[in-house]
């Protein structure tokens, strides 16, 4: 069952591993960033140019797609990689998570959740049959099940619930997508392990769920505006208790310090829209933090976004060029700004992949991170 | 003087010219399109994507690179091409055709244009030594004369001393672009005949201009706001008595039937906004007229915008996927359709200088128009 899954190293220091994952499109190495393509696009880059940043697999939102263009109309085109003319891999959340941050009047049942569109406030469900069915007409290389991910903070009794329900909802998302095919035809479904704050729940909803045998784990629940230490203390609450021979995923994060502490408590993917929205309002990373080019201080600056990153825009553009598409509101500002980013935070990760399989993963990411967020500081205090 | 230009052929049937123009950054066959980067980028696209639209040279705007970020500071970073990261050839025009349009409280004196800035209302000048000091900073392969361009419709004394003043100003820019090494250095300036609509006058401005040995000659004082008609007619008052050895450049202009309808009256380049600002408003060029995506009979569309067009859109994406991107208010419908728009005008181009080599030009471009007219017509009926 897990041959999907192989776990190439385990380092010593830190509970960082080294993988490969099969998918129908494909191996991924991981630990992997997954850029977000919301829309059935990664905002304003074409494939090709996906393809440059180093991307193994992107993700498509579920809730998004199924409100506009429909999950059938994307089927009927062949599916989503064929849709947006990406031939790599692709990981579907189930639209659950957009229904809490975004739908109106939601009603959460034991059957699924009810609500109104964001977009023309058109009445909807989402139930376990409904995000099994859009993601197969999706065609996504890895699903994710409907889960009810409870606010922070919450109360015992309400994550209790929320727990008990995401894991009736895990099981029958599994045995659709075994009556289906889905499962047999090699796309994978991921569960998604809860709990909030509660350590015994969220060790119970990762051992409860890994009895299940799905071929990959989520934790889910962070990045709900709880601080840093809170959410690594989450992750790291639910991570010891997932099968080691299943990738592990944390949905919806963070920034690159965040992602390097997440890899070394033992989690394998990511995805977040940071590196893409920062990259519209005119910010770049580098290895001391973000720097903002509105900025007065890049108008003439001849270097590039990051010296010797191997990247289009790092190649080819001064950061004086790019703060001038940015100060004259040019498109082309967005996308070359989006190239860097998610190269960065592409490139991060096989740094991360090289140092975990030399062995010095821990000190190497701990030295990462202070030159990180040594620069951040410097900028705030400027 | 003009080894610079080689005309090839001169079709029989019609004016038009196939020639080639030699630059300090390559050969340019024509005749041409030049993509509008006005801003030092062609909207939405890399410099990359700017080269697979098949474009052999863009078009930088005086008046908002000096505005922003300013010539000195692009002089500084090694000139247009290496500051944008185009290195194919660059026209830029001289600013003043901005002023007139864009620009608050001008005032046209005898030694040039004073104004204020639209961006911050400050006090600015353009005269035959700031235009010509603006387009060395900026490195232009092909520079333009400051020129006044007279509204439509205009006096007749207005016209004369808008022809006058111009006469003057062109005189002075050689000068200039003498004494100060362009022009020995290998670059071009050409000259802007005006003259509205009095025939005569046309034919005063294009011969006295002439007399002046510009390495190339414009087309001056048309898309103004006059009808079709009376553009083609003013074009065509005018190069009759360009020089036939030099090449002839209509600015500002226009859709792919007036650009053929130019070419056979004897013109070699051309420029317009039209293919990138139309894109960015969710329409495409098809050999049939313009396709407007936001139309619910394209949903589910599974052809290309031009079946068998060799662009990465085309061969890429269907109509269905663009008219999603579009409808999604996503940046990458603007890349897209630019993409695709500039290379439809540009294939349009090679298949005009392969025609008038053929000795078919005439027939064709009218077959071509024809079409395109028709299906424009049947479009506006629905
Ligand atoms: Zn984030
Ligand atoms: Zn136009």
């Amino acid at each position: 069952m897990s041959s999907h899954f192989q776990l190439l190293k385990t380092d010593t220091g830190t509970a960082a591993r080294r993988g490969r994952l099969q998918t129908l499109h494909g191996p991924i190495e991981t630990p992997i960033f997954m850029p977000v393509g919301t829309q059935g696009t990664v905002k304003s880059l074409t494939p090709a140019q996906i393809k440059e940043t180093g991307a193994q697999i992107i993700l498509g939102n579920t809730y998004h797609l199924n409100l506009r263009p429909g999950s059938e109309l994307v089927r009927d085109l062949g599916g989503l990689h064929q849709f947006m003319g990406w031939d790599g891999p692709i990981l579907t959340d189930s639209g659950g998570f957009q229904v809490f941050s975004l739908a109106k009047l939601r009603d959460i049942r034991d059957d699924g959740i009810a609500f109104s569109s964001h977009l023309d406030g058109s009445k909807l469900f989402l139930g376990p049959r409904e995000v099994m069915t859009i993601q197969a007409n999706l065609g996504s290389d890895i699903a994710m099940v409907i889960d009810e991910c409870p606010p922070w903070p919450c109360t015992r009794e309400a994550c209790r619930d929320a727990v008990d329900r995401s894991y009736r909802w895990a099981q029958q998302c599994k045995q659709i997508a075994t009556d289906n095919g889905f499962l047999a035809g090699g796309h994978h479904v991921f569960a998604i392990a809860q709990g909030s704050t509660f350590d015994d729940l969220r060790r119970e909803a990762a051992e409860s769920l890994a009895a299940l045998d799905f071929p990959g784990y989520a934790v889910g629940g962070v990045s709900v505006g709880e601080p840093e230490p809170e959410m690594l203390k989450q992750v790291g609450a639910t991570t010891p208790f997932m099968p080691a021979d299943k990738p592990r995923y944390t949905m919806g994060l963070g920034t690159p310090p965040q992602i390097l502490k997440m890899i070394a408590l033992g989690v394998d993917m990511f995805d977040c829209v940071h590196p893409t929205r920062v990259a519209r309002n005119g910010a770049a990373f580098t290895p001391d933090g973000l720097i903002n080019l509105r900025n007065e201080r890049y108008r003439a600056d001849p270097a590039p976004l990051v010296e010797g990153l191997d990247n289009y825009t790092c190649r080819k553009f001064t950061r004086a060029y790019l703060r001038h598409l940015v100060m004259a509101n040019e498109i082309l500002a967005c996308t070359l700004l989006t190239l860097h980013n998610l190269h960065f935070y592409l490139d991060l990760m096989a740094q991360a992949r090289a140092h975990i399989e030399a062995g010095d993963f821990g000190p190497w990411h701990r030295a990462w991170v202070e030159r990180f967020e040594a620069g951040e500081a410097a900028a705030q205090r400027k």
